[in-house]
């Protein structure tokens, strides 16, 4: 079975073609352009380059968050779109999940995205197994101390949080560094997160994949917090104003 | 510092664009088309995605050996040219180091290419650090029984080779698995041992970049097989006769 694996979830964007679990083609792009610009061509050229046609696919595997709204949302509107003529099955995987499965050893994996505002996006691996230790969680950095202490030994970190998390748990106790240049989401790691969704018979059709974003975006949170303080609202600052007029 | 990485040691190609130890594109192909057709394609998409010429790249990394001959030939004459205009430096690496370079974690990774005829071309590696810990060497596979057996443990085999090992050792005694979509050489891994090569002063102009083919060729093992062996040389059996004739 050929699988197609996209993930667009954080700054990079990366493709991958498998043929069961072999890797026929793989790239991975961080240079700053936008998704919308970078991910078709990628598909593009990694059918090309398998000389494989969209209809050749039997899964679609997509990262399905957390991550950013927009990246999401272009990734699974893209993955719907191509698996939509042959209702091939898909597999809407945890960004957390993928960025694991591209790694293997003994230990813990923890992969953390840069969720802004001193948050992580963040989930544990076991690293021989990828058997999930945490649920994906948005939380700030320092709430990690726990399961950093607790959980089996060595450990790094992947994902464009990594960095955070170096930075506040430095390399102490069992914590190994991991060169910036692996840290990154594989295109296979995604592939091989929906081969074993799709084994374990959670593939779905392509209508019925939905994102996770595991937060509320920024509009629905500040106007969470608007009407949660009645007195405030009664009298908004400027921008709030400026919103309700627009 | 702009690093471009290049691999076509074995079946598979890789490509790879870093900034200083940062992966800002990366690409693998495995699907049967040679190298002379794949590699050069490849390089284009690469430098384009990361909007980067020839003349912005500081240094080139390429998988020097072992090797299949002729991959290695495609890929050092590739990167000759390339970095000829410039005298720009030039790394020539391990491919079994480059293998290497792509994981990380804690114990050990052994890096084996499939020589053919039961051989693996074959080094050790710690997992963490990189560092080399057995030259690399062409044995029958066999031969790694008394590396594995003393080494640090866990273990876990990279590379094309890497069906072969396990077929042979299994999985017993801290060898674990690795998923047959992360064996494959990652352009990434090519970019870190160029960069370590570089940072260790043992980067050279293009001219003095050479394959590593760690064995005789098969023409030459032949002829020196006849050579060895004069009584049969003087009734030569028809194939060398016709080679000697053309």
């Amino acid at each position: 079975m050929n699988i197609l694996a996209i993930d667009t979830a954080g700054r990079s964007a990366a493709v991958a073609v498998l043929q069961g679990d072999a890797l026929l083609y793989e790239s991975f792009c961080n240079t700053g352009f936008t998704h919308s610009e970078t991910l078709l061509p990628m598909v593009d050229a990694a059918l090309a380059a398998c000389g494989l046609k969209i209809a050749d696919i039997g899964l679609f595997g997509v990262t399905a968050g957390p991550g950013s709204f927009t990246g999401l949302r272009i990734g699974l509107a893209a993955v719907k779109g191509l698996a939509f003529a042959g209702n091939t099955p898909c597999a809407g995987v945890s960004t957390l999940a993928a960025l694991a499965y591209g790694h293997t050893g003994q230990g813990t994996v923890v992969a953390a995205l840069d969720a802004r505002r001193g948050q992580v996006y963040w989930a544990g691996f076991e690293l021989a197994t990828h058997a999930r230790l945490t649920p994906d969680a948005a939380e700030p950095v320092e709430a990690l101390a726990d399961f950093i202490t607790n959980c089996k030994k060595p450990l790094f970190f992947v994902g464009d949080g990594a960095a955070l998390c170096y930075n506040t748990f430095m390399l102490a106790d069992g914590l190994l560094p991991c060169p910036p240049a692996l840290r990154g989401g594989r295109g296979a790691g995604v592939g091989l997160a929906a081969l074993a969704c799709y084994q374990a018979g959670l593939a779905t059709p392509p209508a019925a994949l939905l994102p996770s974003y595991h937060r509320l975006s920024q509009a629905e949170r500040e106007r969470a917090e608007r009407e949660a303080a009645p007195a405030a609202a009664a009298t908004p600052p400027k921008t709030v104003l400026k919103e309700r007029i627009v």
